[in-house]
């Protein structure tokens, strides 16, 4: 097999020279396999103690004919030589690299959750360690393009947000931004497919465990609960309480979000404050009255899909939101997030059609 | 391979003549997996239109050497000689011919929905039919010993649970029972594997469709609300609003039930209720105090398995749980209530153990 | 949502008018996935008497944003406007169309059975139909391109592979080639996802059916039999005798062929046998000594790749072989064959990176 | 929930003392699965170093109600008090344990490889480590009831056949042993669902990893290739070759053998053959002509189903053979081998219906 030959080169672009540390998991793969079709960055790095001196296309046979590239040990003086570093590492790394990185000229998305909370008590309580730099905390933005993006355009770091938090995040945003919905005592059930735990070696996540069977975890507290609080309190007026459960779903990729709450405005046209919302959103798809979004028809690709329902006329409003948890999830919305940040069109790269059946 | 010799042969017993109407699903195949295990039961008849002539184990090759027994069309004379028919077959079709078996002495048991409803009308709506005979309706007993014990026993009909309304059932009970909860605006987010939609041929649950995807489904109204409605109303004081969202699952057979309530009285025991109403319940087992239950521990059992939980100790209680669609959401159910109708100790031929992994 | 702004428009090109029959189906879709990447290609037309009238995005959501475009009725005269005409349809149906679009100007490719087998009575007798046009059946140019490259570049009407022979073909093509092995005695033992059978309403590929098992098919004879018969017949001195036993896998996407073969020659180097002989090929990847394919590398990628052992050093080559069936087995190989009939480079629009996870 | 009363007590039936060493992996949970439903075993220990102390129904959430039993610290001493000790420990352990068990009085089943090659050399080679008792591998039968019933019988320690091995031998079985194929140029081309690979912590057996995906492992040579040659070896006339792949399927449980041989004698009755040399057996099931075994079809049951086909009347014999590879695979076989070795019906226990959907 000849290695390809970019049939996307674009003469005359000056590429993104991107660093990518903790390569290895399945949000460092997803990374690759969306930057290899990206034509206007080239992944000048890649790091992983444990695999220095791997070819990727080693390790993911996926990446063979895509990449010539070895995973290095991570050096700090090397990665800010990077126009941008993502961090796809554990909870902790990223705060620790990011602050020399910054003053060196770098800039950074951390894909994992050091900047995630803007509460440093809050963050420090959940994580269980203490913050490494609250200062650049401060700094970070909260990458959701829906939400953020003039912010998103000009930060030197970006919090790329949870997959959790951003199904429902986006499902919930229009009826809170509204008020049209008490915030006091809203549902989010949530879905998610086996990649959400990550590629490290354990006995809970074997397919003999996890196959074939379904379960809710964490019910008693979950961390991407804060984070979902803390996004809806920033839209809404009034105390937002939160009740959020995730559950495993025996399938690879993939999340569902569930959301219930109750109308204040039994009298609002939910189909056209959705639509609205999100006309001029090139990744989030309000689907037709009556729909049921499937995880599937976002499989590897960077949308949100969402339909909102009215059981029997009701008061109560159910909305359904669907992402892939690795891509608008993770790394595609963290490429979504890199787009803003250095001025490309926002779809850049990120145009696929996603994988069905 | 030589026929099974029963080895669990009982002499001097009088073996319990059934017959199964709409044997070719997957609601048949269970009752026959569990009745071949059943030591007091002989299977006489199995009906089947379109398979009439054929032989059970041609059909289901697990049943090989159980059974040496075919299809046959469906005769009201012959059916009438067993002691109880089991029907599995579409909605719509017990009603008609229930009422001449219940005349020659036979008794049934329900497994599609036509005698769930009390309300005539209501049944009317949701199943889209004049219902055949009204009068047996209001004789039939709905089959949740867990609530009705009693009656059952002494049951000439009965109406065998849906599989959703089982699993949230037996969830909300003791909150509903004892007031704990405000019952006007109760969650049911459920899952459900692929064969709670049967052995139709469709489109829609082909493996390419529904493998590695997630999706709610019915959002706006299921026939299985209304009939779980019904139940929480025989037990509550006050009046009940109830949001049901199906969902399915990609795999075959488990449904696990989210359930959502706001509590009263806060200073509730709800691990010690939940023990307590079941603590004599032969199938129903309420798990330690933060435990997940996962749809495999009841694979191919007759159990429902029940959490309990308080998230950050609010105010919403959080109920986990989990049956085998097919066996206590279905097969296994009926047999329960046919032991219990015909004197029997209520587990037998319903003690294996659960496949897993 | 707005509407795709294609990214990748390329001004003062001549874009390829594509219209697609039978576009319901698996292959349909995945031809639309593919197309809607594919930088030189205009869908115009998609039919479907079935469908008429509906978007092609509601019936697939993963296609909303991408394709503006319903399904209608085949009308011979519209498609003769095409520059090229693909058939995913049922064996049967092209050959009934074809002759009239050539005349007409326009360029085939069929995706079924029509014009593979080079012997009409053959293909009569595997397919129980008389052929409707054996002239064109004579000139139809069976499209591998690794194996009948140039041929392709100057047809006007290509016989697309089918999926298990394309797997089969390309694992034993560089063995049967060189003589290296008795032709006598070829097993192929080979193993498909579930999207091989389609999307047609069925009770056999129900989730319910096929999923959380496996099992072999029509192990006394399958229709792609023959068709590897033919292609290894073209390449081998010696008689061809072959073994094939498809076989069912519960995942969605992919083949995998084991191939079994008698050395003749024990001191050949077959590892650089199958480097060399694919050296130049863009889409099949040969893996270093002691690899084992996984399905999951090329999924929805158009590559195939293969792996060459000799247990224990002895004498029998076992050789493994993965496509995605609908893609390198179906719709990525047609696109593959357009490409190289209209004179662009073979890789175009097919560039993706598996997805993996 | 009540514990359960069993319903099958038989009294005045000495019950067999059973001890477990090594419970925590999914051949112990399956043991204690089938235990469970034996009604002449009481499970009095079950070993496990890492679990010592905790409750195997806090491990395996299926066995609530079913075992008051925690694992315990290994004692040989505790374990010589048994009737029988199965083995489910890695490879390497039962042979350290074993003769002290022996000479105490205990009979010794192990469902590992440690007595499975009765050539100790050739053990060392394949397992890599120096056999620790090669005395008493001499006098260790190996445990394939349909080869070797007597000696079973009569047997103090049985080595417990392999998955795989149970399932190629019966199918090669009455091929070989009548000298109808050539036995130089056999071909196993093996396929078994994940729970083959134990319940290890693991990156490679994720779900995230082999979900939705197929592929061979170990082509280059695998430790069941010499017990098939072996086996085979022991009943044929002449020299046996043999090429054994082994594949891993996505889904959980389930063996599925595809054999192939040459026929040296084309008159054969291939269907009458395998009918007759199983006519007796309990649990080996010939299927009609032209089947198809499913690997559901054995799920959870003692049970091989094979099938036998001819593909186009050739001289190439293919044989169909499906095992639970944690039940005739593994625990299902070794409790059909304690039932002899305690002479008890060969059946016993072991009369549950597989588990299908």
């Amino acid at each position: 097999m000849r290695l390809r030959t970019s049939t996307s080169e674009t003469f005359g672009v000056e590429m993104i020279k991107v660093g990518i540390v903790g390569g290895t998991g399945y949000t460092g793969v997803e990374l690759l396999r969306l930057l290899a079709m990206h034509p206007e960055v080239t992944v000048t790095q890649i790091t992983s103690r444990a695999e220095a001196g791997r070819g990727v296309s080693e390790l993911y046979g996926s990446l063979r004919g895509h990449f010539d590239l070895a995973f290095s040990e991570p050096d700090p003086q090397k990665l800010a030589e990077c126009d941008l570093v993502f961090f796809a590492t554990p909870n902790g790394t990223a705060m620790q690299m990011a602050p020399g990185l910054l003053e060196a000229g770098a800039r950074v998305i951390d894909l994992a959750a050091d900047f995630r909370l803007k509460d440093t008590a809050l963050w420090e309580k959940w994580y269980g360690m203490p913050h490494a730099c609250p200062d650049v905390l401060a700094q970070a933005v909260y990458g959701l393009p829906e939400l953020n993006r003039e912010q998103i355009r000009g930060a030197r770091i970006v919090a790329n947000p949870g997959c959790y938090p951003t199904a429902a995040a986006l499902g919930f945003l229009p009826l809170v931004e509204q008020g049209l919905v008490g915030t006091g005592n809203l549902v989010a059930d949530c879905k998610s497919g086996v990649s959400g735990a990550g590629r490290g070696a354990s006995t809970s996540m074997l397919m003999g465990e996890v196959g074939e069977s379904f379960k809710a975890y964490a019910a008693a507290g979950h961390r991407h609960m804060p984070e979902i609080h803390q996004t809806l309190s920033w839209v809404s007026d009034s105390a937002v309480g939160l009740t959020f459960v995730p559950h495993l779903v025996p399938m690879i990729r993939g999340i569902h979000a569930t959301l219930y709450a109750t109308l204040v405005d039994s009298t609002a046209d939910l189909q056209g404050l959705f639509t609205q919302r999100y006309a001029d959103e090139p990744f989030v798809d309000v689907l037709p009255a009556g729909s049921h979004p499937e995880t599937r028809s976002v499989r590897g690709v960077n949308h949100c899909r969402i339909a909102v329902h009215r059981p029997q006329g009701g008061n109560v409003v159910v909305v359904l939101s669907v992402i892939d948890n690795l891509t608008k999830g993770a790394a595609g919305q963290a490429i979504q997030n890199m787009n803003l940040m250095f001025g490309l069109d926002e779809r850049r790269g990120l145009d696929q059609v996603a994988l069905l059946p």
